[in-house]
Order: structure tokens, then sequence, then C-alpha cells
């Protein structure tokens, strides 16, 4: 399989530090931030030119190679896992911005750009780009495509589905298709939108036209304390209802709150059951306005305490905690494995009860901090890879916890997309029509199946040897749903 | 082709009354909203279940009848056009609310049920149903999926895309698809962003579960008049820059607004250019924030007059113009043709003065009253169809306005979909390996190429013929954006 022509022919087309094959260099790319996977690629190239790009995937097609391309590598789910006998088409050397149009509002990037850095360029004409995922330093627009990333602000400003307005693909087969652009809607099958989550199985993502948003005139952070979780689970869905749309809703419980606190010391209430943060932005009067509404819905709700952060410290000081979780489960175990179940937002305290349950059947402790307004639930499952065993009896909670997300009438992943990890866990989601459909689209792309292979979609033999639980919304036996 | 067993066939399995071959009969369903083009079909389904459509989506597939799926018929491209030897699938029988969850702020329909409806029935709970296309009393959610409809609250709220989560789908290979749900994202290809805009071409659509949004506390709407046209254009995206987004935003052209004056009295500026519409809602103070922020905004982009309406009795005054718009152009001329191109904002105030000039060489007149802020135009094409060969100038002229509107960086349709209208215009968006991708996802979901044929995608073939100009913002040859 490993065609030494193949490397010949990539080094003819490519730049000479563009080829990478010395076992010590491609250290660095055995895995993603699903870092429990590892798998040396045999080769991994860097183009600096869609041209390049375009000869990567010519070359990969020619010799029948298979091709997984990867971003910043910060993907959680083993989406960017190598394979040893392909080619790993890596973009972070296309990281140019290609264009602001302050007048039309919007950037055309190249995939390679971090996220965080489209917002820091177009912040000089006061405007911003909207999902922000906690990986925003790092993580690519490109992988965000690949991903339908989201972020604390996707409650109020989409996915990054909705904050991308057209993008370029290089198919393996050859063509360059140009999706979407600066207007509206186009027409069409939305032939973007099958691209954005497909996770690298369809083509590759050259070029990307993202919206830009006026900067808000004004922002206001609430923390809301509850002592009961399912309180504060049902405060959220009041919110929602109640008129006003938060720019990010979050939600910690008591586990995530003392870690943060033990690590950033972040002035939250150590004594909660669950904190609610929220996040409002408008108009100066607006906003005011906006407070108000919230915080009689929350005093409504049995919130115990609530505090409102005004200016931009304060707000800082309440949001330091949130973003400071998932390093902070990582200081009170000596591993934690992030889940990225969803829910309707009215189940949220039910389920948050339920997760709870499962944490003492299993008897790992679970830490949650998640996109509240969303329903997006990260339970961070605390265990010791040390002790034998243990990494299996998390995995095993998690999959009851994505099963649970189902039955509930859910989905198996939020924003951090299925890649290799929740490959099973598609089996309980989709029935055999379904996943054969997704098995059309994808040959629709990509006839000779070599891009990506493996990621993503379940094959129908894999569910099938896996006895084919198919649960969907209150669709699971009740047997099964006795033991949630 | 009229194979009699088919008709036999469906009438075994559906309500006597559900079968419709009676020439006289067939009269309503000869044409959908775009009149011009008329063809009986041979046998009307309307099946009332789920089971009834499966049973003609089969019957159709054994006998390899092609079918084209119908709504309520107000299409404005032709996609329901009827086949001589197909069904005609109709959907308005399936016309129930299925649920209605307040907490969760959605609802389960069936296709055929009227957009109007589900604000209506949601009301009493203080929700609504966003997207409100002009035709809202009698279009239905299904077709609404299948064109991604808009309307004038889509600048804010969005397209039908960003306001459908989930929706159930029925395949000519008797497949059962449940797409989305009630929760933010689903894992797996975007395959219910694929059949939204699809325009019947993929499946029949046999449930959808929308979002519903809490009413707004407060609206205001704002009328600008301009003397200028170009600086009304210019004007809307400033608005759009200056961090207020509104909830409509809606521009008529002085044609447009003395047709409407003629006929509904709304009490427009009759000497103006043009006028712009904006609705801005929110909180009370809010709303009051961001009417402070427009009204500076036009004053600095020039407005002659700025009009703010407040109750809700000056407020359905402002907007009785603009709706009243299409029926009113129809009063100045024995027909008009109802263009729907996109171009990017920022190119509102050129391509209204290129079509200017356009209507001078083609000696007809255009009323322009159109979606501004999505950057969406309608330009209303008047004629005469009793004057030989005014409907060809007519047809042509339009065309001229798609090719200007994709030379600036735009598409051939904004919210009407292609259907059967803009076949051609298709052919100068795309290229041969896009169109050929269209095919290919087209034959994932129906490799039988029985639903809907010949319609929204050209064949290569009809684009060679046309001699395929392939325009896209700037990449058309100079010599022919002299011709603009």
């Amino acid at each position: 399989m490993r065609n030494p022509r193949v490397i010949k022919l990539l080094r003819d087309r490519l730049p000479a530090d563009s080829v990478v094959t010395d076992t010590r260099a491609l250290t660095p790319f055995e895995t993603d931030g699903l870092t429990a996977i590892r798998q040396k690629p045999w080769v991994v190239a860097l183009p600096e030119t869609v041209e390049q790009v375009r000869a990567v995937l010519q070359i990969c097609r020619d010799n029948a190679v298979p091709v997984v391309t990867r971003g910043a590598g910060t993907g959680l789910s083993g989406g960017a896992r190598p394979l040893s006998d392909g080619v790993l088409l890596t973009l972070t050397k296309m990281n140019r911005i290609l264009e602001l149009d302050g007048e039309a509002c919007v950037a055309r990037v190249e995939p390679g750009v971090p996220n965080a850095r489209i917002t820091e360029a177009a912040a000089p004409l006061g405007l911003y780009y909207a999902p922000d995922p906690s990986s925003q330093i790092a993580c690519s627009i490109g992988g965000n495509v690949a991903e339908n990333s989201g972020g604390v602000h996707c409650l109020k400003y989409g996915l990054t589905l909705n904050n991308v307005l057209g993008m370029t693909v290089q198919t393996l087969e050859g063509d360059e298709l140009v999706l979407g652009g600066k207007t509206l809607d186009a027409p069409g099958y939305d032939l973007m939108a099958a691209m954005v989550g497909s996770e690298g199985m369809l083509g590759v993502v050259t070029e990307v036209v993202v919206k830009l948003l006026p900067e808000p005139f004004a922002k206001r952070v609430l923390l809301a304390a509850f002592d009961d979780i399912r309180r504060a689970g049902d405060a959220v869905a009041a919110i929602i209802r109640g008129g006003v749309i938060p720019a990010g809703l979050e939600m910690m419980d008591a586990l995530a709150i003392n870690a943060a606190e033990d690590y950033v010391n972040a002035g939250y209430p150590r004594d909660a059951a669950a904190i609610l943060l929220c996040e409002l932005d408008g108009t100066e009067a607006g906003v005011r306005t906006d407070v108000d509404i919230v915080r009689n819905i929350l005093d409504e709700a049995g919130a115990v305490e609530v505090r409102i952060a005004s200016d931009a410290a304060e707000r800082e000081a309440l949001w330091r905690g949130r973003k400071a979780a998932f390093p902070a489960a990582g200081r009170i175990a000596p591993d934690y494995y992030c889940m990225d179940g969803t829910i309707p937002r009215r189940e949220l305290g039910r389920v948050l009860a339920e997760i709870g349950a499962l944490s003492e059947r299993f008897g790992l402790s679970v830490a949650n901090v998640f996109h509240a307004g969303d329903g997006n639930l990260h339970p961070l499952i605390l265990y010791d890879s040390n002790r034998p065993g243990e990494i299996h009896k998390a995995e095993e909670f998690g999959s009851e916890i994505l099963k649970l997300c189902v039955a509930r009438g859910g989905t198996v992943t939020g924003e951090h997309g299925v890649g290799v990890e929740k490959l099973d866990a598609m089996c309980a989601q989709f029935t055999d029509a379904e996943l054969e459909q997704f098995h059309r689209l994808k040959e629709a792309f990509d006839p000779a199946g070599l891009m990506n292979p493996g990621k993503a979609i379940p094959t129908l033999a894999r569910c099938s040897e896996l006895g084919g639980m198919h649960v969907r919304g209150g669709a699971l036996p009740h047997a099964e749903l006795d033991r949630f």
C-alpha cells in the first residue's frame, strides 16, 4: 500500500519542507484533541496554495491513497486521526486572510486561519466573527467548517453553518466547487450546508467566506446560583421562553464550580448546586431592559443569588471560571473524558439528574459544564487511566450518557463531531435507511471513497454487529429506558 | 406511458376523492403561481396520511411513473408544473398541526399546513413562526421547505432553513428518513439542509418540526424617503453596518410607490425616488434606542423625510402599501413578470441604476419592490401580453437582470426557486463541475430520477446548447459587462 512513488510525486509538486516523512517529525500529527487514540501517518503534506492542494488530491486519486484532511488538530472526536497508509493533508500553512470587506461585513479567508484571528483582524472595523469554540485561539476556520463548531455565543448567533456564507471546495475527483457566496441564499441543492459538519469526508475546503457582525454596543453578564440543579435547568428553558435571546447561557454544576474556584478563583458561590452564566448584548438601553427581564425570570425560577457584572473587568471575572473549567477538571482527576450530547432544553433538569444516577452506578464523578441555552451538554467524566479498566468504565459511562441523550430526543454530538469516537453512538441515533442515505451522499462527492475513510458514518455492518439498538425520542423500548 | 393500471392501483390505496383524473377537475392543478406555463397532469393524488404518500411513491417507483409534489401551488418559478404522463402528488389534505410545544418553542406539523396557520395556532402561547412569504395565508410549510422561502422578516430571523429544526422525508426508494429534530444540531451530513430548497427533487416531506419564537415585546416601523435611489440603496448597507439588525428592511422605487398609493392610499410620499420601510423589534427600551440609531443613519444617508409609526394602526398603514405592491403593479399594466435575484447589499445602488438603463433599452417599465436588507431584488417588469412579442421582450429583460445579478456577485434566485423558470439562468451561475455535483446529489436520493424530473438543475447539454456563458462575481468577460 505504501507506494514510494507517491512520496516522490508529492515532493515533485510541493515545496521541500511541505512533505514530512521523518518519524520524529510525524509525532505531533499522531493525534488530534482526542489524545487517547494515536496513529502515525505515512506522510504529512503541508500545501501552501490551492494548486498544491489539488496536486495532493490528484496524486492520491491516481494512486488510490486515502487522504485525511487536518486543520489545527484541536478536534475532540478523532476526525483527523491519521492512517498508517494515508496522506495527512494539513492546511495550517494556508492561513491568509484574503479579504476583509467592512461594508459587506464579510471576510474571505484560507482554511488554516485560526478562528480568533478573524475577529482580531476585523476588530479595527468594529466587526467580529461570532462562533467561538473554547479552542478558538488555536482551532482553524477550516476545522470549524468540518465540525460545524459552536461555542458560547452560538445560542444567539448560530453555529458555523449560520455564519459561513460561501466556500470553495476541491473534490478528490479534481473538481473545484464554489458554493454559496456573499449573498443571502443560493439556488440549487444546498451543497454548502452538506459540506459544513462533513468532517473531511466529502472534499477539501480551500477558501471560506464568513459573515462578520458589528460589535454590540453593550454587554452584561449575570450569574445566578441555584441550590437545586433541576431548578437551574428549568430556569434555562424559562429564559429562552421569556422573549430575550441571551448571547450566551452557560451552566456549571457543583463539582465544576469548585474545581474552577480552586483553579482560578472566579468568586463563584462554592455551596451552589449549579450556577448559570447569562450574557446579554445589544444597545445600552436594550441590554438594561433585558437584564431586568432575565433577573425576574431567575428570581421566579428560584435562584438563591443573582449577580450582575457591568464593566469589562467584572464580566471577565465571571467568565474566567467557565473558560477555565476544562483545565480545572484536569486538576482534580488524572484524566477526564469530555462528552458532547445534546438534548431538548426542557429535558435539562431531568437528564442531569439521570447523569447523576449513572455516575453513582459507575462509581465515577462527573463535572457538568455546558452550553445550557442550546441544550448542549459537556459532562466531563473523571477517571484515572492508571487504574486498570477505569478508562473502559469511563468509555462505557460516556456511551450510556449519549444513549440517554438520544432517548430523551437529543443527539450524540452537539459540536465536537462524530470522528472515530462516536461511530457506535451513530448506530443508536440513525436507522439503516438513514445511514445508507449518508453513504450515498458521500459517494456522490467521493466515489472512490478515499476522503477520510472510516470516519463519521458507521457502516451498516458495524451497526448490525453492535446489535443495532436504535433509539430515538421515546422510541427506545421501555426495558431499555428503565436502565436510565 | 399512461398505464391505466397505475390509476387502478392508486384508487385501490387512496380514498375515492383522493385520485383525480377528470379533465375539468384537473384544471386548477395546471399551473402554480407562474401562470404563464400551463400543463394538465395525468392524475392528481391527494393523500391524507403518510402511509398513503408512501403508497403513491411505491406505485410510481414500481411503474416508472414520474411524480411532481405540490403544496398550495403558490410557487413563482413553476417548480410544481405537472407532467402530462406523471402523478401530481398534492399534499393539501395533510394539513394538521400535530404538536405545539410551548416550552420547547417548537411545532410539529404536516406539510400541507398553511404558513400563517402555524402562527395563528401558536399565538395563544405568545409564540410565532418567523418566515413570512407574501403568500403566507395560502402557501404551505411543505412548499416553504421545498423553496427555502423567506419573507419580510428573514433579514433578522433567517430563511426557512434557519427556522426548521427537523423533518420526516419519504424517498421514492421507499425509505423514511428522520432528519434533524428538536435539538440544536444533528451529527452526520446535513441531509435536512440539502432537503430545504430542493424543490421536490429529492424526496417528499411528510412532517416538519419548526422553531417558534416568542412574540417581541415591542415593534416600530420607520419610513424614510429619498430623492435618489442610489442613496437609498447605500442607506441599507449603512443600517446593517450600524449594529442594529432590523426585523425587516424593505425598499420601493417611485413607480412602485405611486402604484401602491393609487391602489391602497398608504400615505407614501409620491415624489420620492425611493422609500425604505424599516421594522425594529425587541423590548420597549431596546426598540426605542434602535429607532434613534437607525434614524441617525438615515439622516446621515441623506433621507429627505423620516416618519416613525409607533402604534399598531400606524405600523399597519405603513406596511399596507408594501404588502399591496404586487397587486398594485397589476393595476398599472396588463401583466407583470416578477424577478427574484440577489446581490450583495453594497451593490444595491449600482444595480438599481443598471436595471433602470436596461428598462430604457427594452422600452419596458420596471417597478422595484424588494427585501433590501437581504439584497433580494424583486423587479416587476411591466408588459402587455396582448402586444405581439412583448412577453418575449419581458422574458429577455428578466434574463438580463438575472445575469446582471450574477455578474455583480449575486444569485439568480433569492427565495422563489429555480423551477422551470430559471433553468437557463442556472447555466450562467454554475460551472459544469458544480452542476454535475448537483446531479450526483439528486441521484443519491432518487436514483430512478422520477422525482420532479427536469426542474431546478439544468442538464449539462442544455447549458452547452445555450453557449454556456458562465458568469460569476467579476468573472464575466468585460465585453459582456459593458452591455449592462
